[in-house]
């Protein structure tokens, strides 16, 4: 008699899940939308889909910042496609920097996961929001707002971002400024910065114009 | 003089209307999205695209739990497609049972058509939130929250359930737990029931693992 | 052993259920906000908050459109506030009409209880999506365009509108242009229609200006 | 040394960047969808895709009803696709008039360039707010509500309205009425109007039915 | 007979309206919340709450900046509480520059009135989509991305920029790095520019630490 | 000269933050609301408000499951509030476990600190998406779905989940069905569990009814 139930509900969810989807794991071959990438079809989704192991190892920070940033967003983890989150994985080398930056699509919490990191972001109303975070403790970053990480003490320090959209962006100041095609006059212009500084700023980051 | 404004506002309109919307009926052939799937072309856009007429009937409930659900999900009445609403027909015989279930996508509003249903929702608090509903009565069951209808008295009962999504998911809690690829161990594990009773149920429910 | 866990979690459920709310029932008497009422306070919440008696009965249709329409909107429901949902009872009698009308602040799905109901609504490319519906059938009315119910043949019908806002608002266009404070000379430029005309339904309706 | 930086961040944009986008420049020839069209790939974007010159000249207001309303929403200007925003140029011959209307799809802020505009709208409780606003004035129309602008004085105005969605729809009451093959009989029923006048305007609007 | 109608209609809407709003016009003495204002009794407001006069008049421009921009937000126009929707006026003399800066909570629509106006954005790929503006022509500006508005040629220019939030924030650059309590050496350690620099700047706008 | 511009962009700032906020620190003693709790007084704001401490420490696990998890939700992180955004620490002694669980409303993000978790939930087709995590590695689990944490192998494990909510809710299968208020006839009903296992349960685990 109990076969009866088996056969009743999985006709109701054969049904229904002709189209039914609890998750939207991106297929990135698809075109972007303002809501995010198309669905990958249920049929091939795997658990692997839903796993991002890109985050496991800590990468090189030999270079001038003594830090990296490594993102999972949509477009490095597919599975956070229409979920409202994604991450990254920040490494910082002793003295190591995460320069100002915005994301301007996402608010940002931070996880420390080791070391000590000063972190802090700065408000419309031009007030700096800094604390220096030991290991375990969490700070949040509102969208689109400069904000920065630093590695408190000579030591180094690893932790996690976790953003509130699979796709939160990334605008480094510096890059915006001096490593884009944003002509000198302009930025000149508009930040009141001196041309000569434009110039040789561009010079090193590789900014045009 | 009464043609010009003919001319000038059809003008407006059809050129406004490339691709204005006022609606997007789902063309399920299309990739499903974070938002629901592509529109159907409006040239092709009839009035039998908004009328969904396969809750009309009484299903059969003549089965163990003497009950039988029928969706309108946008799966079935592409028009509810980013609309943010989608139906649902519960017939229940005499003593029928909508087992536990939950809807991870949307919140549900019951209206009862005939009969009497005890109907009810546990909330994060473990407080159970339960009423016996007569005719024409409404019950809301938020979100995500494990909830039940049961035909009241020994008479069957009728009722529709309104979705606030187009694609509302159904989880039954049964199903999830003995008719999956859910192994026993882990099943037993993060459940707390016993081996021999997860064995049984699966073997009756036909899950695997 | 077992009461480790009854207590362990009870404490993070009572820790955590501080402020949790899985659901948050309108208090009326607070001010209301662009996303609803303010919460009743969980403690205080029972069964009867998430249910509306309100629908049961047949109203009254002894009027000039033998027709009655009765809301269950967040006003009359506080628990459906927040959900994105809410709903309100069509009574037809014979020959009935739900007059041309917009709801401002929701789409509507339709549900045909009993009679037959001819439904349509306005496009803004000037296209009207009319169907004769029966019992247990389903229409969808996007947000903000023009609608009308109609009850067919010459017999009476039921229907229930679900919503998807707690809060749909309902603007009928006759008492918008003739029992407003809409003033005659503006009605006239607007719409066309001839001073006399207006003045004439504005007598009847109540209008004033 | 500072090379390194640039090697190290280069990489870093680059990889996030293959599927990063701030923007979702709207791809006319993909399907709509509830959150709009599909993005135009990002390499093949340019500046012109965010800037729209089509109201930048006055149209023709030699029309009866002495105005001309030039959309700019997702349909003219794909830029905005995505971005919550759209606009549309008022330009109002003496006395011209943007007959009775609403948008079912966005909230309109309406900002006066020059002349004087008497502008309303009628809420839900059959209340007309309006007010004649000068130059460099400002006034909003809630989302859905009947409203109209009509030039002040004997004067030409100009204006430009703001809508809070790329898709804002516009639906003109008159010709809802009687420009759509809305059926006399149903006009009449659901509109209390005389069948005769309805006739006569739907034979001048080209209305059938 | 019709005052059937008036009863019956007046009595559902009068019942229906109890709670019913279409608008949310902000009570700035109450507290803001994450969707905005509470909303001010619907018996209090008048047409005047959905007017702003405040930018009407041109801005002082005789300072450094040759420029001024005034705002309509929702703290100084409680009306777009709630619409998604506020305004800002910009007045440039000739040469006038608004400095770099974001809106953290809005994308941006800038229509120029008079004058040509040069403006641009940076992506969070480092490109810089610009282009000089003529009267009449619009551009837009995504959420959290840098931007500028300049007055090209030796003239003055004038346009208004409307917002997808009512509260759509402002970062100046300058000022959150020059103004604020931003410490210098932390200014320095994450924008690599020079402490003297930073040191001057600082002295010159105002900031601390 | 500069001093100008202090003087206007100040006072265009003192201005437009009047009640500007880019964020919303919860007042827990204000009453909450479906988008949140009303915001503390800007000016009462440290940067305190955005960091949270109380996830540092390892949570005791002698007990049952031998796990333990901390939330940081809005009620214990206020400056989540509007965010989108909260997380949990998750402590698992060897072979502990969190049990079967929903989150009703977010999705959640997990980020492996130390050991190995085997982790995974049942999707609406009763797929059992799983997987074994190392140390770095992340997982989603999309809102409303059954789901679980286990430690691998007989060694601790230390994990941070992160959510799309301030508030994402959680409801332990096993304390919903057996330490609520939830009748034993109607638990049988709804899950076809044997009445004198439900009583069993509800025993050990303090349910009534």
């Amino acid at each position: 008699m109990l076969l009866h139930i088996v056969f009743l509900l999985s006709l109701l969810l054969s049904t229904s899940n002709a189209s039914v989807q609890d998750f939207c794991v991106a297929d990135l071959k698809g075109a972007d939308g303002p809501a995010g990438f198309p669905c990958k079809a249920p049929a091939t989704v795997t658990s692997d889909d839903f796993v991002y192991p890109g985050l496991a190892e800590a990468a090189n920070v030999t270079n001038i910042i003594n830090a990296a940033v490594t993102p999972a967003f949509v477009g490095q983890f597919p599975g956070v496609n229409g979920l409202g989150l994604s991450a990254a994985r920040l490494d910082l080398g002793p003295g190591g920097v995460i320069p100002l930056h915005t994301h301007p699509g996402a608010n940002e919490l931070l996880v420390v996961i080791h070391g000590h990191i000063t972190a802090g972001f700065i408000s419309s109303a031009n007030i700096v929001y800094e604390k220096t975070l030991k290991k375990g403790e969490l700070m949040v970053f509102p969208q689109g707002l400069l904000h920065f990480q630093v590695a408190a003490g000579k030591k180094s320090a690893l932790a996690f971002a976790i953003f509130s959209s699979a796709n939160p962006g990334l605008q480094i100041l510096d890059f915006a400024l001096f490593a884009s095609n944003f002509s000198t006059p302009l930025v000149t212009k508009t930040t009141f910065l001196d041309p000569a500084l434009v110039k040789k700023l561009k010079a090193v980051l590789g900014g045009s114009g």
